[in-house]
C-alpha cells in the first residue's frame, strides 16, 4: 500500500496488453501511429489545435515555459508551484527566465495579485510574459482553482499580453471535482500539460497541448532536450488505454481520500489538514508522534506515506489502492495511540 | 536640485582634472596604469586579493553571480534586492540561476531565514549555491545591516558551502553609518562590488573584488559581456579621485537626509517613513497630496524627487546637494499645505 | 524493407515479452529495479563507475556535454558530428558552449588537429574544455576510428586537461568491427553514451556512463530536461534483452552491408561509396538516376532508402532486415538499368 | 611606436578637451545630451532609425546577435570572424546560439556559401537566423568586401528570412577604401556596430545601429549585461569629436600601411603578405627570423609589433603613428639582415 505518490502506480493487465499490442513507428519522423493517435485524442478532447507526447510532466512544463518566454523574461507563479520548486531550477536553466513567486493560497494564485506583479515596461525590470497555474495544486494538498478565478486571470493576461500555461499534471482530478469540461480549459489556456503517469496510471508520459504554431516550436525544443523518442508508441498506448479506462475512476480515489481524512481527524495527534478536494492528503502530525515516527510506524504495517516537511505528512490515493486497502489503512490509523 | 538618485551627480572640477590628466593604456591587455592603480587601491583597502574595474554596478553584480553559480543553481536574496528586481532579470538571463527571494526587513535578510531556505540535495530542487546581500539596501531606504547578522549569515554559508556576495553599491555609506572597516567586509565576503558612481560622484564605474582565482574568472566573463574597455583609465581616474576626496564627505549627505526627514515629518500629509540611516529617504505621501502631485509641485520649485510607487516618494542625498540647497528644500516643504 | 535508418526497428517477440514481464518502480526515486539492473550491467561491461538510463541518445549526449562544460567553453568535434549537426543546436542551447568543428575524415578527427585547435588561455578566446568523438561515425558511412588515434587524442586531452566524451550511438558496431573491448573504451573516455535503439533494436533508450560524480551531476541535468521517467523499467527491460541477445548479431548486418555494396558497385550509375566498415552504406547516385529517382524506384519495390544529399543515398542494415530481404534487395538493384 | 593594434591610441588634445567640456546626464534615464547627440549623429549618418552607445565593440556585437537570434539558432559567419574567435565564445554564452563557420577568403564569406549553409526546416537542425559579416576583416589583414558580394548576401538573407549584421569595427576604413557611403550600408544591414576606439582614436566606445524596435530591445540587453552607464557623455564626447575630425584622416593610415608593406617586401625573410587594403599588415616572417625574434628585435628599436601566429606578424597603422615614425620604421626594417 504505497501512498507516497500517485507516481508509484503499476500498469493494470489491460494496460500492459495495450502496450504489448501497440502499433509503432519512428516518432522522430512522425511515423508512430500510436503516438499520433494519442496526440490527436488529447487535442480533440481539449479542443486545442495540436499536442505533443513527452517523456514526463516536467519536460512538458519546461518546453511550454521555454516556448512562451525569452531569456530574461519573468514568469509569475505560486511560491509552491511544481515548475518553480520541483523541476530543478529548470525555468532558469532551460529558459533563462526569472520567477516572480506569489504567496497565494495553497499553491493557487489570484488575478489581483497577478496583475499587481506585472512589471512596467522599463529596462531595469524583467519583462513579464507568462503566468503558470497548477491545477490541482500538488503542494497545496490537491486543491482546485475556482473556475471564475481562472477566468479572471485569463482576463488579466489578455489585458497585458501575457501567455497562460496550465501545469495540469492532475487536471483530470480537478475536472472531476469542480465540473468543468476539458474544452473549457482548452479554450482558456495557451498551453496545457497533462500527466498520464499520475492518477491515470501509465508508466511514463505526459501530453502538452496548444496551438499548431506553439506545438511546432515545442517539437523543436523537445528535440534539443533529447525528448524525441523512436518507437514511443508502446508507452503512448498506455496513455490511450488510460484515457479510455482510468479517467472516471479517479472519483473513487477522491472518496477514499475523504474516508481516510475522516479517520485521521479523529486522532488527537493529527493537526491541521489541508482541505481534501481530490486525491491528496496533507496534514500535520503532532505529539507524541512526528511525521517521521508516524511514517515509520505505518511502514511496519505495510503502509507507506511520505514525510514532506518537519511537521507534515502526505498521502496520495491512486488506482493501486483498493477499497479493501483503504479499510485496512483506516484500521491501522484507528489502532494508533 | 536633483534628489531622484545619487546616480545623477556630475564630476567636480578636481575630478574632471584628474580625468583629463590620467595616464592610460589598453586595459584589455592589462596595460592601463590608472585602471591597475584603482584596482590595487580597492583590493588593498578591503584586504581582498584582486579587483576588476567594470562599467557599472549591474555588471559587477552580474559577473559575480555568474562566477559563483552554475546554471540551475539557486541564489538567496531579498525580495527587494537590486540584483533581483532592477537588473533586468539578469540572474536568470546571464547565469541561468533561479532566485529564492526572502521577505526580510527593508531589503535585509537574516541568517535564520537563509538557513531555512537552503535546498536539500535532491534532483528535484535547484542547488543553493549563493547568498547575495545588499548594504545599504536601496529599496529599503538606505538601511544598514547589523554586523552581527552578517557574521551569522557568513556562518550559515560556511556550514552549507555557499558563497556570499555583497552588492555594496553604497557600501561606503554603510561603513560610515555603522563603523565597520572595509577590511572586516573584505574578510567576510567571497566577493564585493562597490559603485564609484553613486555617492562617490564618478561619471561611471564599479569595482568588483574577490580572490585572485575569482577575479581571473570575472575578467573572462567581463570580456564575454563586452565590458572590457580600452583606455578606461580616464574613467578609472575619477574613481581614484573619489576614493581620495569623496568618502568621508558622505557623512554630510547623511546629516542632510536627517534634516529633510525632520522637516517632512512635521507635515500631516507625510505618512510612514523608512528609518533614515544614510542618504536615502523613502516616505509615504498622503491626502491631499499623492506621490505624483507632490513630485510635480516640487519640480516647479526646482526640486526633483522620484515617485517610486503609488504611495511612496524617494529622495536621495549626494555631493551635488549643498547645505544651502537643503535649506531651500526644507523651506519649500514647509511652505506646502 | 526499411533501410532508411536503424532507428526504424521493431522489437522482436522475445523483447516484447521481456518488456511485458518487467519488474518496475519509480525511477525518479531510484526504485525501478529493471532500470537499476540495466545501468549496473552497462557500467560493469564498460568498467565505468556508474550509468544513467535516458530516453534518447541525443539526451545522453547533451547531458554529457552540459556536465563537462561551462557556458562559454569550446567543444572540439567533427564538422559531421551528430552532436553538432543533428541535435538542434543543443550544444549552444543547453550548455551555452561553442563548437570548434574540425574538417577531419568522414566524421573522424585526429590528435594533431585536436591539439592545434585548443585555445590558449586568453580572455578573448573561449576556453577549450571538451573533445567529442563519434564511433562509428553516422554521417561518415559507419566508419570506425583506429584505436591508436583514440589513444593519441586521449593523450592530448590529458596534456591539456580536456574531457573526452564518446557518442557511441553505434559503439557495438565499432567494437565488432575493430576488435576492442568495452573495457578499453571505458578506461579511455570520461563519458560514453550508447544507444539501445539503433542496431540493438529497442524501441527507445540510451545509456550514459562515467564516474560516479559525473553521473550524479548527469542525474540532476536529466531531471532539469524532464528526462526522469517513472516506471521506465518497461523500456529498460528491452535494453537488457538487447544486451543479452542482439549484440553479436550485429556482425550479420555488417556482412549484409558488404553484400549490398558489392551489388551496387557493379552498377555504372553508382558513384563514390564511402568505405563500408559496419552497417551503413553511403554512396553517390549518378546519371541517369538521381538520389530521389533511385529512392522512389526502390520504394515501388518495397525497399525504402534515404536520399541524404543532392548526390547521396544512405542505406542502413539492422535486425529487421533478414538474409532473404538482402537477397531480394540485391535482385532489385541488379534489375536496375 | 605601437603597431600592435589600433586599440592602443591615446586621445588627441582636441579630443581630451571635448571630453572635459562634455555636457552630461544619467544615460540610463536617457538624460545624457552628449550620448543622445552621438547616437543621433550616427543613425543620421547611416540612415538607420536608431542607435545605442556601448562600452565596447564586443558588447555591440553581442547585443546584436542576442537580439537577432533565439537560443538554439545558428549564426553563419567566417571561421575568422571576430564575433566567433575573439569574443570569448560569447555567441554561445550570451545568445545560446550555434556558429556555422564558413572557410571563406581572409575572413570574408560569399553568397553562394552562405546559401548552401542554411539549414532546412527540420527539428534535428538548428534554425539558421543570422548572418554576420566583418568589414574590414581584422584577421583577414584589413581586407574589404566587394559591395556586390554584400548585396548578393543581402538577397540570400531576404530569400531565407535571415537577419544580416555587420561587425563594422573598422567600417570607416572600408568605406574610404572602397567608396561606398554609410547610407548604402545602413540601407543594407539589419544592424551595424561601429567602433569609436580603433582607427577613430577614442578611449572607449562603440555604436550599434538598427531599427527603432531593434534598438529598444538592444537597450534592454545592454542593461542586463550591465552596459548601461551613467554620465557616459564624457566618453561619448570623444566619439563626436572623432566623427568630426578623425574619419578622413584614416586615408593617411592606409598610405602608411602601403609604404611599410613595400619596405617589408624587399626583404628575403618576409614571406606571404595578405593584400594591404587598409591599415593592417599581416605577413609571414621566415628564416633566419621568426615572428618572435622579429618582434623582439624591433622592440629594441622602439617599435612594437604583434606575433599573431607561429608564422605571422601583424602591424596596424593608426593616428598615433606619424609620417616621421613611418619613415623611422622603414629605416629599421631596411637595416635588418
Amino acid at each position: 500500500m504505497d501512498y507516497r505518490s500517485d507516481t508509484f502506480t503499476r500498469p493494470t493487465k489491460g494496460m500492459l496488453d495495450a502496450m504489448q499490442r501497440a502499433d509503432t513507428g519512428d516518432d522522430v519522423f512522425g511515423e508512430d501511429p500510436t503516438v499520433n493517435k494519442l496526440e490527436a485524442m488529447m487535442s480533440a478532447l481539449f479542443g486545442m489545435e495540436a499536442a505533443l507526447y513527452c517523456p514526463s510532466g516536467t519536460m512538458s512544463n519546461q518546453i511550454a515555459i521555454k516556448v512562451h518566454t525569452l531569456p530574461g523574461d519573468e514568469v509569475i507563479c505560486s511560491t509552491l508551484a511544481h515548475v518553480y520548486i520541483y523541476e530543478g531550477g529548470g525555468i532558469a536553466f532551460n529558459a533563462g527566465a526569472q520567477v516572480r513567486a506569489l504567496e497565494g493560497d495553497r499553491g493557487m494564485i489570484n488575478a489581483t495579485d497577478v496583475e499587481a506583479a506585472i512589471n512596467p515596461d522599463d529596462v531595469h525590470k524583467a519583462r513579464t510574459s507568462l503566468v503558470c497555474l497548477e491545477n490541482t495544486s500538488n503542494r497545496g494538498g490537491g486543491c482546485c482553482y475556482d473556475w471564475e478565478e481562472i477566468e479572471k486571470i485569463r482576463a488579466v493576461c489578455n489585458r497585458h499580453h501575457l501567455k497562460l500555461h496550465l501545469d495540469g499534471a492532475r487536471l483530470f482530478n480537478a475536472l472531476l471535482s469542480t465540473g468543468q469540461t476539458p474544452a473549457q480549459y482548452g479554450a482558456t489556456f495557451d498551453s496545457i500539460s497533462v500527466c498520464l503517469n499520475k492518477g491515470l496510471g501509465c508508466p511514463i508520459g505526459s501530453v502538452l497541448m496548444g496551438s499548431a504554431a506553439f506545438i511546432r516550436e515545442a517539437r523543436r525544443v523537445r528535440k534539443k532536450f533529447g525528448g524525441g523518442m523512436r518507437q514511443a508508441g508502446y508507452m503512448a498506448a498506455t496513455g490511450i488505454y488510460a484515457l479510455e479506462h482510468h479517467v472516471s475512476r479517479l472519483a473513487e480515489d477522491h472518496q477514499h481520500a475523504k474516508k481516510i481524512a475522516a479517520a485521521l481527524l479523529e486522532k488527537e495527534f493529527i493537526g491541521h489538514m489541508l482541505p481534501v478536494e481530490t486525491n491528496i492528503l496533507i496534514f500535520e502530525v503532532k505529539n507524541p508522534w512526528s511525521p517521521v515516527t508516524f511514517r515509520d510506524y505505518l511502514a511496519k504495517e505495510g503502509i507507506r506515506v511520505m514525510a514532506i516537511s518537519p511537521t507534515q505528512v502526505r498521502m496520495v490515493l491512486h488506482l493501486d489502492i483498493s477499497p479493501d486497502m483503504v479499510a485496512r489503512t483506516i484500521e491501522a490509523i484507528r489502532a494508533m495511540a
